[in-house]
This record gives C-alpha cells, sequence and structure tokens, in this order.
C-alpha cells in the first residue's frame, strides 16, 4: 500500500520532511507541496519532481486523492490547519508545537478525535538512535528505577532577536523539546517544575523580554527528580546529551560527532566536535520519524507521539515560566 | 625548617593524614598521636614510629615542642579543640565541617583570629588535580565568563542509617562538600539555593528524617547558575564529576579509574569502573593539601582553605535544607 | 545533467548500489539492472521502480541510451566486462578487485584507455567519512612527515570456506583494502613487503591453504613504515581503525558505532560494539563514492580512484602472499 | 622483619628507588647509597636521612648489615657487580640490561646460581597497573587464545646522540622493554624477529649508526602474532599502549594522564596529553616492583622477574637488531 501525502510548507523543516519523503520514506508518494510564497513551494516541487505545487494550503487540503498531510508551516497556524485538515478527513503529522495556547490545543485535538484521523506530533528527538536506545534501556529495568535525569540541551547559537520576540520564550521555544525528552525518557508524568534563569549569552534577548540560559528542576510522579540546562548559544557547537541515573546504574547518552578521529599533538588531544545543528544531529531521526507516521497511517495503529504528547510540554513550558516569574516551584496542576 | 606535628584523632582520616605526615610530607616531623581510644593512637603510633601516643589530645596541646595539630576526631569536639589549640598557639588543620553551628563555628573562628595561628580547613577536593585544574582553567579566561556549573556527586553506598541519624543530614553531611567545590570553581560565592530531594535509595533513610537523592540549584553572585545532583548510592561506584560551562567553551572532569584498560567482547566495550571511594578517589589530595597547610605554617603566609571557607559551605547547607524542608528557593542572607 | 546508469550484477552489493542509485545519488538515472539469475534482477527492478530487468549484461551495454554501468558481478567477470563495456563506450564503476591477474588487469586498463571512457574502481573506504578526515589531516602537513601507519582491520566472522577456496587468500581478499587505504592515507607507494600469517580462528581455512590472522609491514617510498593487523574474526564484531604517526603528532580513527550510549553498572563503564559489518559501517561511503563516479562523468573530470588504483593492491597483495609463503621481504618490484 | 639494603647508584633511577625505599616501602631500612662521585651519594644520604653514603660501591658489599642491594648504576658495570654481590651474599636487586653481552649476562645469572641468593631484574613495566591487569585478564582466558599482540611505544624525545652511540642501539636501549613486556603479556616465548627501522626523526641518530623508528614483528611459539611500534620522538609525549587481541576478544590499554579533564571550545575537543615520560607514567609501578623485590627477600621465595628474564630480552634484542641489518626475519634460536 502506497500513502499519497502533502507537505504544506516549504521551508527549512518542510523541505527536509519532503525531500525525506520524496527519496527516503518508502510506500508513499509525495503528491503536493503548498507554501504562502507559492514559488518557495514551486522550487521544491521541481527539485524533487512532487506533482502539485501551490500558494493554498487548502488546495492541498481539497484533493481527496491526498490522504495525509505534513504541516510544517509557522506555528501559529499549527492549530487552525489541524483542524482543517481533520474536517478533510486526512491524516496528519505536525510540526511541533501545536500552539502556545492550551484552549487552541484543545479545539485542535478535539477536531482530530472527531475525525478519526491519525495525527502526530513532530517530536522527533525520540526517534534519535541515542535516545531511543536509553529510552529501551531504561524500559527493560537493565539501570533498576530511575532515581535522577540529566538532560543538557545547548544550541551552537541564538536566533535572530527577531525570532526570539515571536518564540515564546525560552521554556516554551527550546526546553519544550527537553520536557517531551524527559516524559519519554522517563516514562512518568511531570508534576512541578522549578526554572532558575539568566541573560548570560547576550543582553538584547533580555532586553527582548526572555532568557538564555536556563536550569530547570522537575519532580515526576514516580519520584525521580530530572534536571535540564540550557543555553541558547555554547562555543563548541550542538550540545544534546543525557544522563538518567537508576537503582542499579545509569545510561548516558555522549554527542554524535561527524567523524571518530582523533589528533595528538603537543597542544593535546583532540576530539571532533559535535556535529553542528539539528539538522545535521538529527538527520536521521527525521526519517525514522516519518517512516513511523507513513506505517501508523497504513496499519491505522496509534502513532508513536499522539496529540497528548503535544499538548503537555506546552503545560510544562508555561509552568517553567511561571516558576521562572515568580521564583518558586509551580505545581503542573496549576496550569492544566 | 621542619614543622613538628600532632595529630588528634586515629580513626580512617587520622590515620590517613597521619600516614601521610609519616611518609609522603616533607620538612614536617609527625611527633605524636591523640585518640579517646588510646589503644588505637599507641597503634597508629607504632606502625608509623611516632614518639608519642596518648589518650588526651590536651597532652598535645600542652607539649611545647609541636608546633601544629591536625585535628581528624568526630566532628562535634572540631570547634571546641580548634579554640583550645588556637589558645595553646598551636598552628592548625582541621577536618570538615568545622561544626554545624553557626555560633560555635564564629567562636572557633575568633580564637582563631585572636591569636593569630594559621587555620586550614580539610576541603581535600580542592586539592585533587582534576578539580585543581578546572579551577586554574575557569580562572584563566579560557572558557569565556561561567554561565552553567554541573556537578555530580554520588556515594558508592549509603552510610548505617545510626550514622544517617547524626550526620546533620545529606546537605551538611554530603552536599557540602559540592558547595565548597561550587565556590571553589567558579570563585563566586552563592546567593539563593533551591533544594528537591527524595528518598529512592533505602526507605530507612526517610525514616530516619534524611532523604538520599537530591538535586540542588544554586545562584551566583556572579550571574552563574550551578546544579549538583547527590545520590548516596551509585550501583557502579563513586561518581565525582564537574562542568564548568561558559561563554567560550566547557571544561569538564571525568572520574578518574585504577587504570585505562578496555575489554571488548561479544556483549561490548568495557572500561574499568571509577576509583572506589573517596579514600582511593582523593588519596593524592590529601597529601597535597597537607603539604600546602605545613608550607603555609612555614611562610606564615594564608593557607589555601581558610576558616571562612569552613563557615560558608555551612550556610548554604542550612540554608539548602530550609529550602528542601519549605519546598521554595531560599536566599543565604535570610541564614547568615 | 542527468547521467543514465545500468548496474550489472543484483547480489549483496549491486543491490546496494542500485539502492542508492535509485534513492540518495542526485542527477543519475538507474534505467537497468541484469543479473544472470534473471529473477534477481527483476525483483530488485520492482522494488526500485527500475525500468529495465534483463538476464544478460549485454543488453545495458548494447543499450545506446545507457551511459555508464556499474559493474557488481562476480570477480572474475570483471576484466572481462570492463574490456566490452569501454568498447561499448559505457563509462564504468567497477568494484574491487579488477582481477587477481596482472596481465588480464592490464587488459582491462587498455581498454579503457583505448576508448577514453571514465573507469572508476570501488574502493569505498576512501570514502568514509573518518578515513577521508585522516588522508585530508595527513595531507594538510598538520601532524608532520607521516612515519608509522597502523591498520587494524578485522572482520566479524570468517566467510564460508567454500569461498575461502576460490578467494584468492587473504591478502587478496581482504587486506586488499587495507593496501590500498595504505597507499591513500600516506600518499606515497608501496616498495617493499613482509607478511607474517597463522592459522587462529579455524583450522578449516588453514586445511583450504589459506590463513586467517597476519601482520603485514609496509616500507614506503617517503620512509614510512606502516603495519596492517588482519583478523578474519573478531568476537566483538567489526573492527577497522587507522593511525598516522607524524614528526607533528598522529592522527587516529576510531571504530563507528551505531550510538553513542553509555551503561555504567556494578560491573563496568560498557560502551556499545562497533557497527556490525561493512555494509552498515561503509554505508554512507558508498553513497558518496558513486555520487564521485557520477560527478566525474558529468564534468569528464579524473574520477578519484582510477584504474591504475586498482592495480596497484593486486601487486601488493601477491607481493604478501608471496613473503608469506617464503617467509621474507619481498620488494613490489619483484612482482610488477 | 626489616630488610636492610643499599643501594649502589645516585643518578637519576638510584635516586628513584632510593627515595621509595625511605619512604613508600615497608619492611625495609635504607643503610646505604653508593656512587662513584661521592658527593652526589651524600646529597641523597642527606635527603633521605640514609646513614652511609659513600663513593665505593664494595663498601656497601662489605657490610655485613646489609642484606639486599639495588643495583642502578651504569649498564657496564651491572654484571660484575651482580657477581660480586652474589659473591658476598647479598640479595640482589638489578636495573635492566642486564649487559648487552650474553657471556658476561651468564657469568652473572651463574654466580647468583651458585650463591644462591634472589635476583630480581627491573622491568618496572610488568607491574604498571594497567599492564599488570592486562597479564591478568589474559591469563583468566576471558579474552580467549591470544591471537595478535600490539605494543605502540614512543618516547617524548630522543636521548642526547653522545648517548645513542653508546646505548647498544634502538632494540636493545629502546624496545627491549617492549620485548619483555610481549613475554608478560603473551606467556610464551617469541621465536622470530623481524624489524623493519628507519631514520626519521634526526638524520644525526643515522650518522650515530642507529634508527629512530622501528617496527618489529614478533611470533610466538603459541602461534600469536606481535608487533611493535617504536619511535624516539612523539610529538604529544610519552605513547605507552597495548593491546592484546584474542579469540574471544581483546583486551586494551590506553595512555595515563596526569587528570581526566576535557575541555570543548570552538576549536574541539580537547584531552589531556599523555604523563610526559617514564618517571611519571610508571612512578607507581617501581614502588610496586620494589615491594615485590623485599617481599621476595623476606619469604625466600622466588622474584617475579628472575634472572633469565634479564637474558632473553637482550637474546631478541639481538635477534631484532640482525634481523634489520640483514632485512629478514631471524629465528631467536640463531643467537642464543
Amino acid at each position: 500500500m502506497t500513502i499519497s501525502i502533502g507537505v504544506i510548507g516549504a521551508g527549512r523543516i518542510g523541505k527536509l520532511h519532503a525531500e525525506n519523503l520524496a527519496t527516503r520514506i518508502p510506500n508513499v508518494q509525495l503528491m503536493a507541496i503548498a507554501d504562502v510564497v507559492e514559488s518557495a513551494a514551486q522550487e521544491t516541487a521541481a527539485r524533487l519532481h512532487i506533482p502539485i505545487a501551490t500558494g493554498k494550503y487548502r488546495d492541498i487540503l481539497a484533493n481527496p486523492k491526498i490522504q495525509a498531510v505534513a504541516i510544517c508551516s509557522a506555528t501559529d497556524t499549527h492549530s487552525q490547519m489541524i483542524v482543517e485538515a481533520a474536517q478533510a478527513g486526512k491524516h496528519i503529522f505536525c510540526e511541533k508545537p501545536i500552539d502556545f495556547d492550551l484552549k487552541r490545543i484543545d479545539e485542535a485535538l478535539n477536531a482530530v478525535e472527531k475525525a478519526g484521523v491519525t495525527l502526530q506530533i513532530g517530536f522527533n528527538r525520540r526517534f534519535d538512535p541515542n535516545f531511543s536506545h536509553v529510552r529501551e534501556v531504561v524500559q527493560s529495568g537493565s539501570i533498576g528505577d530511575p532515581h535522577i535525569l540529566r538532560i543538557t540541551s545547548r544550541d551552537p547559537a541564538p536566533p535572530p532577536v527577531s525570532y526570539i520576540k515571536v518564540s515564546g520564550g525560552i521554556f516554551l521555544d527550546m526546553t519544550i523539546h527537553d520536557f517531551d525528552m524527559a516524559r519519554f525518557l522517563i516514562g512518568s508524568d511531570v508534576e512541578e517544575v522549578f526554572a532558575a534563569g539568566a541573560v548570560r549569552v547576550d543582553p538584547a534577548i533580555g532586553e527582548a523580554g526572555d532568557i538564555d540560559t536556563a536550569v530547570t528542576t522537575l519532580r515526576f510522579a514516580n519520584g525521580t527528580i530530572g534536571v535540564i540546562d540550557n543555553s541558547r548559544k555554547a562555543a563548541y557547537g550542538y550540545d544534546q546529551r543525557v544522563e538518567v541515573f537508576g537503582s542499579k546504574g545509569s545510561i548516558a547518552a555522549e554527542n554524535n560527532t561527524p567523524n571518530r578521529t582523533v589528533i595528538s599533538d603537543a597542544s593535546g588531544v583532540h576530539h571532533t566536535l559535535p556535529l553542528h545543528f539539528f539538522l545535521e544531529r538529527y538527520s536521521e531521526s527525521y526519517i525514522i520519524e516519518m517512516k513511523a507516521f507513513v506505517q501508523a497511517v497504513e496499519t491505522d495503529e496509534q502513532p508513536p507521539v499522539v496529540g497528548i504528547d503535544g499538548r503537555i510540554p506546552v503545560v510544562i513550558g508555561l509552568a517553567a515560566a511561571k516558576s521562572y516569574r515568580e521564583n518558586r516551584p509551580v505545581k503542573i496542576s496549576e496550569i492544566s
């Protein structure tokens, strides 16, 4: 069976998914691509031999031959598109976050439930071979009950301040991935958050009302304590490590590097820097997640990241932002 | 010049210092050892050819030929002995903590100041070749301004519950070392603490009124955010790692191992476990710290860990304990 | 511009190249696949939507729309197919080795030269991101003049003895890759070889007239000394490491692993095994080499691995086999 | 019981052993030190409180209160001193090599045997915690039968050419340690050697009739093949690694470093250089070997490195030198 699919959004992440769908994912036919900038859609369509390019995403939703859509447009369009796509009976892959507004998220999830279509949220890091292996080992019980979770998540450079201003803030823009990762690795829900933050990288980020450095403590329902440290700028590049420490041992995932070479000279023993940023670091995860989506549609089974998995990290992010503003631990139940 | 010294306490740490003074430290003569259990003092004296063994520490304080003492007795005797030793004009090396009571600490520090003797506090980890190198690199500016500090400090096994009950609690017994390390590495003082804790290792520790797992967030005066994670039991042994992340890069110290061998077989690539516990892990640091004390006495210069360095981590520990009890960030100024 | 290409051989390596050409290589159209077992060609054609499947490779050579061929058939057919393909004016990618017989190699290379077509030999390991980086660093001069080269090349398990019997022996079947790697990394030619060998893995290999363990010393024209150690069976999997040691330092490439996770438990600190075998370890290199071939055809420039690069490792292999048999160093000039 | 001991030779290695005997080795009394330069003996005696300092080693041999001697003088005096010490009934620790002349070695060993005294040869690397652990693991059978041995042994800088001229050549001066290590790790004797060598580091070494770069292949009686690579100059410091590869897996020992810190910055991930040279790298091994000697004397049991262990590496070294000169594999039986 072959699933026909349309991609909405021909920006960085839309192009990535389109290319994977065109060349790496079996059992799928990439039929259309849409972008508000029609020429962007046309350019990608030409390069990847996609039959339809359009400036209107509703062309895709209206096309009866298209069974599924991948929503890769700007965040503020996600929830509306989910509602429309669900009403059009399309299966939906949607980039995270669904929205920053819980009410709009709930409307989207309700529309999906009513339509009975498949919805998978794009938390691609779950499909990274490192992190999925950590999860498997934790689930297997071989490190015992988890006691402490550590996530280090640092970007190579901050986005432009213009982006920072509309980003929703560090906890909803950046740490949100780590909140999802935390739930995924520990297999338990977060009940309370305490966030300490600072402007250390660039004062302009502070002037824009955001922070660039944060250490967030999480309490999980199962008693695990987690801590996430974030920075918008690591001089050595993209730093994405996790450790789960449990009663029988620990499992940690180190950074991936473009090669495994080591230079030794009079000044030291030099290893390679981590893969530069998320496109390089997580390239394989994007392929695996899209295969999983296609398979979920094919088999009509639950996808690995469902709608509620898109809602919960937003709730944690809102709690973390509140914790930072009020300088006190905030219970998740205060938000949701 | 040779410094004559007496050791008070012939328990585990007293014997360690006695042995180092007898065989590893130049320019020093170990003249006496005292222990409330006189036979313990005699046994160590015989083994190390120490001329005087006594059941009364005041014999050492009264001996005009002895210039300095190393106080290695039970914690609740430290402050009183510091006062007496200072009054007797002896230079003082004292194991940490000075006391859990700030008033008694202040009395001890006042006595030292009045007598004009040298006082060095036994925060030996500062002298560990890993951590002293991290400090040097941070101080050199080569990783830029510090933004985030991470300390992982996990013991191989909890002490007996009988000890837990009189230990002062995890923050004053265990994390206190990490509070000193935090100040030492960052070169700035802690202003606020938030401690999350749990009983994950052994319910008996909880019944004794303590916790065994903790994640403590620190805010430093210079804007750095720190986080310490502690466990009373790491299945793989003693885990003592730090990372300082700054504007130009990071420096991390990994665990030390008894050897650098790697076995590869059908089940994986296996490295050696870390050195078992603090006596093995920090053996070199004990020698270096005692050399530093002897040198400070010889040259009449400031020792590398002064009296106030013994007081501040107790203050942070009290703040952390309060933060844990009240589940809120606690300012250091609330305590001191 | 798009190059149309046909693949000859639908075995393991033929299928790999076909899949890469169909999905991973830009500017190419995979038009045909041939295999003496026609059903094998048909099966792969169906899966990858290749228009033509045939049991006769000459159908491909005779097709005027096909510009280039990838020869992935049995070794004993390579030289004949090169001759015919060259005479048909096709550009040629050919798996190594060209042949074990130098005369047949020379006939093939002569035919290529006469026809003026492009010939690239499939020494894919040159395109591995580890090894190509080692080469770049050596060429850059940053480790100075090379003094010593070490190659460790060990397979996870020996091939069947039936294969061993027709393999040409370990030096022509297995070490041949390392001879090419040695030339590639050092950028100088081998002048003398000494090979020590033994049967350590399986007596049946010895009964088949071959060895399974070898240590081969190489002298390069530029004065470097190299050593290759081979085993047909490493219990921990595929072991592919190199080190170039020079006057200013060294560069080494460690093994690649499927993930970067580390488990610490009471029994040790456990890293992941290397990627299992050549299909996993060198998957990226196969894509890069084929891109390079397509680009060489497109631009009519010299491909990165030319005909003579296919001949020289065979000469070294013959010298190594002679050295092993006669237990003496053998000059390359004794062979070629 | 306490062993009284005299050290002969107050050069670098004599001072090292004297200091260890004075401060680190239990159950021993360092009574005397001798050096042809009497002031050198006196200086060390004063620093370490050694009762007797003399310019004549025979003073030590004639002293009835001294039970054992540590011969740390120039190599060309070793065999004669062993003979005299044995005749004087002293137990003997002797630095390697005993001599370069097999006849003189045999005279020394005969004198020892006749006198029935203990003789331990100073192959200290056997006592290095890395290498002794490798040996234990190999002996335990957990990596199966050994198939391949690799030793990398590179110095940080060549000795002065004046020393090179009297050193006996690289194989007897430098590789001799590796020959001993090879026997120690594999637990089998070497039967044939092939040595390839070159002058790559410094032409003056070549003019002095020696080489500075060598790759030596060893065939062991048990079928293992070994390879040793040597350089007189590694820009990154002292490089001392081994790997034993066997039927069930491998064990490797990496270099030791002064600390385990890692700096990550925009230019890479930088680890610390290895410990600088043999005094730093092998400091612990010198203590362990001397404890073993004292214990062998105390208990009148076989020391861990006996006289014949001092002879065999010289034989292998002579065979390697011959192999290099004649460019052919040389059987050990051609020498001994």
